[in-house]
């Protein structure tokens, strides 16, 4: 039995066409470890827009039902040669039933259940998954598992890293976020403290109304003042930013070294002993990151991609991760969205340019059976 | 007894004013582990330069016999404040024969003898030098052991950290600097590949005739072919870079990946798994470090300075590296010099726009006897 339905695909010609489209097609039966999944919930997350997007522009596109063509520009356009040509799936995470299931034990033992998967096409009516990434829902809602993946397990990631490199404190640049937010109370619940930077006055409210000690306002005048303050306080040398762009990074490196050699007693031309790290996880801004030669050379800038951060992490680590979202799904790792939209509502110009601002906290949702 | 002499001191004041001056200073007495040595021979290194002179105004300075007053522009004074006011010396390292000696056995072996030293302080007639950092010279000239601590150990240690983390290649982005010549003939002596760039085609020549077999001109119109040729033909996805600032990290990690992209078989949203590594050891640029978002996030960028490298790699491993050094200080480890001047020579005009200036291959030694 072949099974139809629609899916996105997204493809970027080698003269810089992009076209994002969904069309009918087959979705082949599951073999072995695999679980053919009816979806019914997935988020747009910015590491979707990646693909499904880029940087191309959505402002002079031509849209039709179901259907996008827009220009990339350069150099985002060469700079993605190896896709030139290729018709993608997206959408990496969401929720659905399991309606057919492969040999495994493990697939067939989610046969008829709701399932949290990881697909990588799940802006689709039906997706293919791996049983062994699938998160059984229970009684929880589709819309409630959707986000239990990306995120959750990215800002337990953070928590984990920062454990394994010996930290007591973690440093965020948009706390703000449904990440932010999600680190915000892992970080409270298992005493890691916690420096969010935000950039409107409403964050810093919406932190501390979650009960967060340190929140710095980086369009305050006094922004790197406050930002020493919680460095000094806290000890958080360690930071993860999703901007990667401009000069956040560079700010939290300035920051960290001058607190570190505040608390020196004497001058080094080399500056302080203090390691600094701090990792990249996303590319909100995708202008060139700028490090300013104003900290030595005790620092190090890494990127940050929550797959390879499991792999070194281990099964059982992995596994005891899963358990915990799956314990506290609708408190600790709940996500709130700003809107619903069908497969083909994702195509249409308000809400692309809407969804690929990729403001803070305003996160759309996919139903693919609407 | 009070030993007196000649000693260069650098001064940055909080309004911006540089001054580097000789002044006739006492030396104290040695004690414990610490020897006086008579100092006889003192290189000019990139990493003297940063509190020698640093950002400051030397077109227009104001010269008078042993002193030079310079301006310091903005955001390199204020960047520096930890030093304003400070009258510092300067010389990392030098040699010359140990003139007084502490009580400590280690120290009071020395008496009498020619060593290479690392005072921090060799521009002066007399420097107080830890002895368990002394490099007995035997028969070697002060001028030949002068310059035996910061290039071959920095040489040295891109071999033993490169091995430490894995690799079986090493990138180096000036690779006819002194430093660079005595990277290739290590490489080549222990086996590990190694892809040179340089600027000039005389740079390609020089490294071809010291039987380099990886050299890449980045004057060239073909420069990131050269580069991925290179890094292809080696696994050189882990290199050292002494620039620090503008885009040559950049473009390294841009040609790693796109050699590794074009390994894979399979197009990847998130680039090519292949961990790439760029380690920056100086700032020749004083500019801005620019990473663009074309590599994905499997990469890693660090600071690497030589003494927190010896103190990872630890004891064992230092007398290694130092007896190498030693055994081999005419030949692998040799240095070159374009001129030798006096401490007041130091000073004049002409020498300091000559040596700040930091062309590859035109180091400085100072004669503080002379």
């Amino acid at each position: 039995m072949t099974t139809t339905g629609r899916q996105l695909f997204t493809t970027l010609d080698e003269d810089g066409t992009l076209t994002v489209e969904i069309a009918e097609t087959s979705f082949p039966e599951p073999t072995g470890n695999q679980v053919l999944v009816k979806m019914e919930a997935a988020p747009i997350n910015p590491s979707d827009l990646a693909i499904l997007t880029g940087a191309a522009d959505f402002e002079n596109a031509d849209y039709s039902p179901g259907k996008v063509v827009a220009r990339m520009p350069e150099p985002f356009n060469s700079g993605q040669k190896a896709r030139h040509g290729k018709r993608l799936p997206a959408g990496n995470e969401g929720a659905g039933t399991v309606v057919a299931a492969g040999n495994s034990d493990i697939a067939k033992g989610l046969m008829g259940q709701r399932v949290a998967c990881v697909p990588g096409s799940a802006y689709a009516e039906y997706a293919i998954a791996d049983a062994a990434m699938c998160l059984p829902l229970g009684d929880h809602s589709a819309e409630d598992g959707a986000s239990s993946f990306v995120n959750p397990m990215t800002a337990l990631g953070f928590v984990e890293n920062a454990r394994m490199d010996g930290q007591k404190a973690i440093l965020h640049t948009v706390g703000a976020s449904n990440l932010g937010l999600m680190l915000e109370r892992i970080c409270q619940e298992d005493g890691m403290a916690l420096v969010n930077i935000v950039r409107k006055d409403e964050q810093v409210k919406l932190l501390k109304d979650a009960g967060a000690q340190w929140v710095v306002n980086s369009s305050d005048g006094d922004f790197m003042e406050q930002l020493r303050a919680g460095i000094d306080a806290t000890g958080a040398f360690y930071g993860f930013d999703p901007i990667g762009g401009g000069q956040m990074v560079d700010h939290c490196f300035k920051a960290m070294e001058q607190v570190a050699v505040k608390q020196m007693s004497e001058y080094s031309r080399y500056g302080s002993n203090q390691q600094k790290r701090m990792l990249i996880y996303g590319r909100l801004d995708l202008s060139p990151t700028t490090l300013t030669p104003s900290y030595g050379f005790g620092w190090t800038l890494s990127g940050w991609l929550l797959t390879p951060f499991l792999q070194t992490a281990g099964a059982e680590t992995v596994m005891r991760m899963r358990k915990r979202v799956l314990d506290n799904l609708t408190t600790t790792f709940a996500s709130g969205y700003k809107s619903k939209v069908s497969l083909e509502g994702m195509l249409e110009k308000d809400a692309i340019l809407d969804y690929r601002r990729m403001k803070t906290g305003e996160k759309y949702l996919v139903t693919p059976q609407a």
